[in-house]
């Protein structure tokens, strides 16, 4: 099912800005037993990364509808929302009244193996750096070229996932999902204030730590210090979290840091 | 007119990669006598930026086929050219079998005021600056927030266009444009290989300065080096070229070397 502007359809205008210029944001959530997971969160991620466009926002109340009406026809389901400036004269230039479209599309929960969770992953590291780019950093924006350049590096199943660095040789997430390592009973994660998308899951890693008592650092974090860490975990809206079961010749087995933040989210799952 | 993998019609796939993730490339191109200029040159650099995001190129047959079907029903117009990785599987790896869409679209030619071609245009020196990314360099891929962001930062009519600077202050290009400097009757034009679009038109100038013995030199070009140039100019292939008339307090008045330029253009136009 793919809602555009409300309406159903599989096509979107061919001269959408979206198109064009990579000019919008998105989101991709989870949903189980019908209920959309986070979905408050996700949407305000949605306007947060709308105001950092200069975009204007889809009205709360209407993009609700239309995620609980795929929810209705897909109990469980990946949820995928694109915002984009919508159709224009040509030209980079913003449009005096922009139009925005608004796809919200359902499609099936990705099928990725038990183990991934309960044993770990192994990861590739990229050769690809993200750019340093403050103006578009921590936003889930379309301009993606640089996440489908990175995913392209490895294609045997061996690999989950691969780990990005920005032109500093500084860890900056995974392709597709953010990072956390555990150091000595203490959480870090990379600043992402000149690359790279703050995802939800993040957020709720750093809120359960706070909530729990466990100190959460968001600072610069070399590939160096990365791989002398105890724990390392990945995580995004689908996958919840993976343990990294190796990197770069070094290897963990899943830790217990790692286990009990799961934990916590599914806390906050029952609660929310 | 919009041709869309050469059927006519106003949409595209909403499930898209180009739509998604900008996994594609573009070209824009006049069409002035139903001719479409430089055609050759254009799609020889469509393919190039096909290759380096190792995306199918599309057949040039078919591609020069639709291009020749708008010209005969727009006879001066531009043409915009997307080559996107298609539809597939959720997820930025790349599918094992691409089907690449191909969108051909007509739409009038901006209608640009006489003067910027003949006295010259004023130009915003752009806050935004490019992030340097060797991986996309020089190609004119569809991930293009930072050209909207930077394009966004003025909305008078007195600026026909904006330079931006990559990180470390080097001049890189217009956000619609490709930038020369003349320095004691040498071409200067900015080194793109960690960012910026390298234009045909910018080959254009090179070559047309290379058959008539005039150096060129591909360079690191700080803006403290531009302001201090004798003629600069912006070329693309719809504005031809334009010369720079005020930048960041300094002002020029239209110079020889850029109006001979144009002369030297216009005499490869003859010949093609």
């Amino acid at each position: 099912v793919i809602l555009v502007n409300g309406v159903e359809q599989s096509v979107a205008p061919a001269a959408d800005r979206g198109l064009a210029y990579g000019d919008g944001i998105f989101r991709t959530l989870a949903v189980r037993d019908g209920c959309p997971e986070h979905w408050r969160q996700h949407y305000a991620k949605l306007a947060h990364d709308c105001v950092q466009l200069r975009l204007p926002a889809p009205d709360e109340a209407t993009v609700t509808a239309e995620v609980a009406a795929i929810c209705r026809s897909q109990p469980r389901c990946a949820i995928k929302i694109i915002v984009t400036r919508g159709c224009a004269t040509r030209g980079y230039a913003l449009p005096d009244t922009p139009e925005p479209t608004r796809i919200v599309l359902g499609f099936p929960l990705p099928d990725y193996p038990r183990k991934h969770r309960e044993r770990g992953v192994h990861v590739h590291l990229c050769d690809l750096r993200f750019a340093p780019q403050p103006a578009l950093a921590g936003a889930k924006h379309l301009n993606r070229l640089e996440n489908v350049l990175a995913r392209a590096e490895w294609n045997t199943p061996h690999y989950a996932e691969g780990l990005v660095r920005d032109t500093e040789g500084n860890v900056i997430s995974g392709t597709m999902s953010n990072v956390f390592m555990v150091d000595q009973g203490c959480l870090l994660t990379p600043d992402l204030a000149r690359c790279g998308v703050a995802g939800v899951t993040r957020d709720r890693v750093m809120a359960a730590a706070q909530r729990h008592g466990m100190t959460c650092r968001v600072e610069t974090v070399p590939l160096e210090r990365t791989l002398e860490c105890d724990e390392i975990f990945l995580v995004n809206s689908l996958i919840g979290i993976w343990p990294v079961q190796s990197l770069a010749g070094r290897s963990w087995r899943p830790g217990e840091n790692t286990a009990r933040m799961r934990e916590w989210l599914d806390e906050t799952e029952a609660l929310s």
